[in-house]
């Protein structure tokens, strides 16, 4: 693991994270209605926004947004429109993998019925219109039908992301590899988690006037980096051992970098005993989750999965470092610019801790 | 019933709607996207579309904006818009209600499982972007932004009124009145099915000059008509009587104003009876569907729950008739201001088929 840089050691990312994670909650809390059926759609909606994420994409909206030139309230629409969209994906996608728990608390369709929640997914999603169309007053028209649709652009490869990973849960994730296992991040994850942010971000900060292709390359292995990361904590983070979502991968059968590499790692008997293991059904003669969980673990620690996924995104990361001097080199240097260097490489040796 | 008046007799009711769904459709067709996953999405977002409809919502927007002196070509992007919001809607509705089958075949999410059919329906539903983004290029941008607000707004109102009838099916539908239903009728039905569809014709052929409120109070009532007929021909149209959709409110527990009134009309003791009958669990002592549905359609024959439907449509019909004068009275004659007052009437009388 790669000694952490003195930047990170300042904290500046954490602090930006907190600060503007802070400031693009608050924004997306002023676009939920105060009129309207409270108990039965809005209370529902409240919900996940109410539970506060890492604030990486905000962070990377505004960031990219003052190291273009930009100020902080320029972007803050666009940060808030990501939140919205963000809650409402988790609210259908944990609907999809019958998540139990999402942020340390029961998922929303654990709590209201699928119905009522799939309702409050989409009013969060189609929330997010607000803050795109007064863009309008703030931006100018031209920027705010650019920044709208970049919005549509990234939701559609969000849901094509989905649907490729809905299917391959109905194939074997022994089929899959590694390139495959790539090609859905870019459209399930980094779209919307990284290139939509920093593209947005640096589309509001230029006014329109940088190459957001390159932007996007960025974006793109950052998100790989963050996916892998999540991947890898959701089987090593031993504070989250006994929490609910440890190991949630596991019983949910995502075909996460981990277990493609177990699946094409073990004889064929342990493969056999893998599969029965993984998935919600888990025909695994009565061993119960977490004994399921520990053994699948257990085999990836035996068979190295883990220390290969973290080698992985040890290369994705020096890619986003080399795309993001590439993209973003060129500009003044700023705390901002600092902060998105300093990301990539503290998504890549977050504290694993107790490990 | 009404005598059908001349115009009706003509078919302009019937023509206008072939004719204008028929550019809808293609319209929507045209943008569904042609790369991508196939298998996974796309061939799952073309199903419920390649179902035709009645054209009622694209027949309002594209008769209402030439009415007003614009062209079918103005308001296409938007009756687009409608159609595939209105498909993505019926997606996810038929996943709440786990409909077993929409315009004669399987339900979507019967064919491909609740995550695929969840998917698909954000994806119709964002689909919607691209026609009213491309409005842009052929209103001119204030014109398109209020479009864009106006479906925004639709959207809004409708996943409320979806929220509240979800709330209403946990509750005891005896508890139901008709003053009630009609508001939740005005969110869930209304406001997308024929107050959007006018308004947004009207915005788009006057260029913005019209007063759109008289307008939404016509389509609110006209709404209202079409959803209590379509109430009424789920449990009366014998030529479905045995198709698999016939009866499917009663299945399916839906709080219709034909349920009400039974509900509102019988003995206690018949009331438990109906109670125990009606929805997909139906602990009715063993009934079967069709048995346990034409149990409660005798009710609501020797109840007048029928006949007390058919008259309260009559009234708003004729609400509808009085607002439709207030609001669009002063337009030039034209087939389509004729088509737009005729449909009040074809929607009040209805051939029923077979009965």
């Amino acid at each position: 693991m790669t000694a952490a840089s003195p930047a990170v050691e300042d904290g500046l990312v954490e602090r930006t994270l907190a600060a503007d994670g802070r400031r693009a909650r608050a924004a997306m809390l002023a676009y939920l209605p105060q009129d309207g059926p409270r108990a039965d759609l809005y209370d529902l909606v409240a919900d996940y926004p109410s539970r506060p994420g890492k604030g990486i994409r905000p962070a990377l909206c505004l960031a990219t947004c003052r190291a273009h030139g930009g100020e902080t309230e320029d972007a803050l629409n666009g940060a808030a429109a990501i939140e919205l969209l963000h809650n409402a994906f988790l609210v259908h996608d944990d609907i999809c993998d019958d998540a139990s728990h999402r942020r340390g608390a029961p998922a929303l369709h654990r709590r209201h019925g699928v119905p009522r929640a799939l309702n409050a997914g989409d009013a969060l999603a189609w929330l997010a219109m607000g803050p795109l169309l007064d863009n309008v007053k703030t931006l100018g028209t031209e920027l705010a039908l650019d920044v709208l649709a970049e919005f549509q652009h990234l939701i559609q490869r969000t849901i094509e992301g989905q649907a490729v990973e809905l299917a391959w849960r109905d194939r074997r994730f022994a089929d899959l590899d590694v390139d495959t296992y790539l090609k859905v991040v870019i459209d399930k994850t980094c779209w919307y988690s990284t290139i939509h942010p920093c593209r947005v971000g640096a589309l509001i900060g230029s006014r329109g006037r940088v190459d957001l292709e390159a932007i996007a390359h960025f974006g793109f292995f950052l998100g790989a980096v963050l996916q892998i990361r999540d991947d890898i904590e959701n089987v090593t983070d031993c504070e989250r051992a006994h929490a609910k979502g440890f190991g949630s991968d596991i019983i949910e059968a995502k075909p996460t970098l981990l277990l493609i590499h177990l699946a094409r790692s073990v004889p064929p008997r342990t493969l056999d005993e893998v599969t029965r293991l993984v998935g919600p059904a888990g025909d695994s003669g009565g061993a119960g989750r977490a004994e399921r969980i520990s053994h699948v673990v257990e085999l990836m620690e035996r068979y190295g999965s883990i220390d290969y996924a973290c080698a992985f995104a040890d290369g994705l990361a020096g890619a986003a470092l080399a795309e993001f001097e590439a993209a973003m080199g060129w500009l003044p240097e700023s705390p901002d610019k600092d902060f998105l260097r300093m990301l990539v490489l503290h998504l890549r040796d977050p504290v694993i801790r107790g490990r």
